[in-house]
């Protein structure tokens, strides 16, 4: 990890800037496997599960049969794990339901707003050695609560033609309507354009390689909205002097082992909090199991002095990182402070993995800057807020001539009240 | 308009598109424009000014003088309409602020959801003719509302290099911090990038032509986030045999007059309701200054009669109109039926127009199907709510060892508690 003594402010624009990665050059894939899936539809999608994961499938889609046995190969520990997950979610989630207000805005003009969930939706997990259940926890209980009517789950088989068992014991405890094994490009196709087993979907979630990514941005050209653009995971810590550096370094690498590209970034008005959590991360790193991946993204990563615990809330806030840890004593104090980011980690027991996993928060977040501009996935992810407004005769007599002066002054002469 | 009686259930998806409209063969003209921004900055602004709008400009700014002294040129009436709208829109929006709730979703864990204004934002309103004023109180209240630092707003200048005086009286009133003379590709590309007059935003609004729609999708491959996919207005009646046949025509008119390409779609059970809507749309037609638009929109447009009221909703609801007017008696309980609209407008006096100005509800709406998966413009479009989590020492001891258990199962293996 390079570490950094109070830069100049105008090094911290680029400090603040992420490796940038164009998808462009996956359009083409991208444009081939949805022509394909819209003229051969199911049989596009055997083909490519042979070609990509090798897998020989009699089915696209899982039979009931196979979710409600699936707890079988789970661990009672497991399972408690997820349910105490589950809980959590399902608890800070169901708090996000709005109440219908309504507002008088001029007498006999009444208006307000009405949520009701996206009726399809689709969710992606990635395939690979790491079975993301956690993600199916974290979209579906929301799209459960929203009351999203058809909520569809595609993740790639293994070249047994097999889906991890967690993933499949998880969909089926939190509701989702169907599974089926389809990955990739042609996963987010399927969802798109729908095939016969496959149902075209209004909305789609979840994470993936740059080949989803680009499948996913590809697929809002046809009328399918997505959850947001996707990018490496990142940590920003703030710690003060009296931080602890084994946990500091612990929550850097935790992030650090999810991929090579992922971003790490330390910030402290203390260089001897710095130099010990640099040391601490020399000594944890050694006893890692996954520390190639975690040395490739600490080799990106930057720890930075800076003047004052404001200047680090300012970078924080340029920088607007997915993950905020503030390892700091007024931690409240500096959360209230925070602009640009996409989950906030208050006190030293706040650690990433909390959120992660099982505080009750999301994890589907904003990466790549994204915090400057998007929310991470909530309730609202999953619902329209539609608006009402119920007018009686007195209300349009009450605000009928200012729509008419408005209309005219616009050129728009039809608008005549009643 | 066309009339059609109980089609076919194969032919509804058929009925229920939109004409197919492509834009990808503008973004050869929007990538040359965006690349001339980002290398000549403001030169290339006022160069596409000249070429354009036919203006030769002095700056891109429109100074605070013109901008405070622009209400001499509107009239007393038009100000009391703009005052109600706002205050009207004001109340709606600030009802949308959401209360912090703390959810201590275990012992010790204390997870919650904070909402930051997006720092800057930047409006689009369209040139022409027509100034689209009550679109900057649209955009604009919310912005501020939200706690937006910085709302900027780029308009066309006409070929005397001028700004509608209306425009500029609203953005005044309302508190846009800056108003630029640029419109087009170019307004976008400078809010995307940033001159050295126009600073860059981090989510752009507003409406536009083709161009522009074109330039705001290209934008967002550059970080920027944008309102919604734009297509062309749109409202679907649902009007039962009592509705009054005139209001009906006016409502599709009001409609038909704001282009060509505008769709307006009828509902109903009853014969003599779609009869004495016809009749009334050809007489009230012929009194339209803009007859031509409207005429041309009507053309594109169906008069449907359906079997049942309920055949009528789940046919809206696979339309997804932008503008649902339910001109019936039991217009509030087939508002509960409601699952994919924009805005909905219930009884006899709750006219479009309504909506268009002053009710409250914001016009920024979902169009082209969108409203299957996406909501219409709100204070939350200006927001990033950020999730925070506290945990004590007895919090992550609470949650820790499922933590620990499922971030195993998921390979992720150093996630060690404290």
């Amino acid at each position: 990890m390079k570490s950094l003594k109070n830069p100049d402010l105008k090094e911290w624009a680029f400090l603040a800037k992420r490796p940038s990665k164009s998808i462009a050059e996956l359009d083409e894939i991208v444009d081939e496997v949805f022509d394909n899936i819209r003229q051969k539809g199911d049989k596009a999608l055997f083909e490519y599960s042979l070609k990509f994961d090798k897998a020989k499938l009699k089915s696209l889609k899982i039979e009931q049969d196979e979710l409600k046995t699936s707890s079988k190969n789970i661990s009672k520990k497991l399972r408690n794990a997820i349910d105490i997950a589950y809980s959590n979610i399902s608890k800070f989630h169901k708090a996000q339901k709005e109440k219908v207000q309504k507002i008088e805005t001029t007498s006999g003009v009444v208006c307000w707003r009405e949520s009701r969930g996206i009726e399809k939706v689709g969710i992606y997990i990635p395939g690979g050695s790491a079975p993301l259940f956690s993600t199916v926890l974290m979209l579906a209980i929301p799209a459960k609560l929203a009351g999203c009517k058809e909520i569809i789950l595609c993740t790639p088989p293994d070249k047994n033609g097999k889906i991890d068992p967690t993933i499949l014991y998880v969909a089926n405890l939190v509701g989702v309507t169907s599974v089926f094994s389809v990955g990739g490009i042609q996963a987010i196709g399927a969802m798109t354009f729908g095939t016969k087993s496959i149902p075209a979907v209004s909305k789609i979630f979840g994470p993936g390689n740059q080949y989803v990514t680009a499948a996913k941005q590809r697929a809002q050209n046809f009328g399918v909205a997505i959850d947001m653009p996707a990018g490496p995971s990142e940590v920003l810590i703030i710690a003060d002097k009296n931080a602890d550096a084994e946990f500091v370094a612990a929550d850097l690498l935790s992030q650090a082992e999810h991929g090579a590209d992922s971003q790490v970034i330390l910030l402290s008005t203390s260089d001897k909090m710095i130099e010990a959590t640099q040391s601490e991360l020399k000594k944890q790193l050694k006893k890692l199991p996954r520390k190639e991946v975690a040395a490739e993204a600490l080799k990106n990563s930057l720890a930075i002095q800076f003047k004052t615990e404001n200047e680090c809330m300012l970078f924080s806030n340029l920088y607007a990182p997915e993950h905020l840890i503030l390892a700091c004593e007024n931690g409240d104090e500096l959360a209230n402070k925070v602009v640009n980011a996409g989950s906030v980690f208050i006190g030293k027991y706040a650690c990433e993995s909390a959120g992660d996993y099982a505080s009750g928060t999301n994890h589907t977040l904003p990466t790549n800057g994204y915090a400057r501009n998007c929310s991470g996935v909530s309730l609202d992810s999953f619902v329209r807020k539609i608006t009402f407004q119920k007018i009686s005769k007195k209300g349009i007599q009450n605000i009928g001539p200012a729509i008419e002066e408005m209309a005219e002054a616009e050129q728009l002469l039809h608008t005549k009240m009643r």
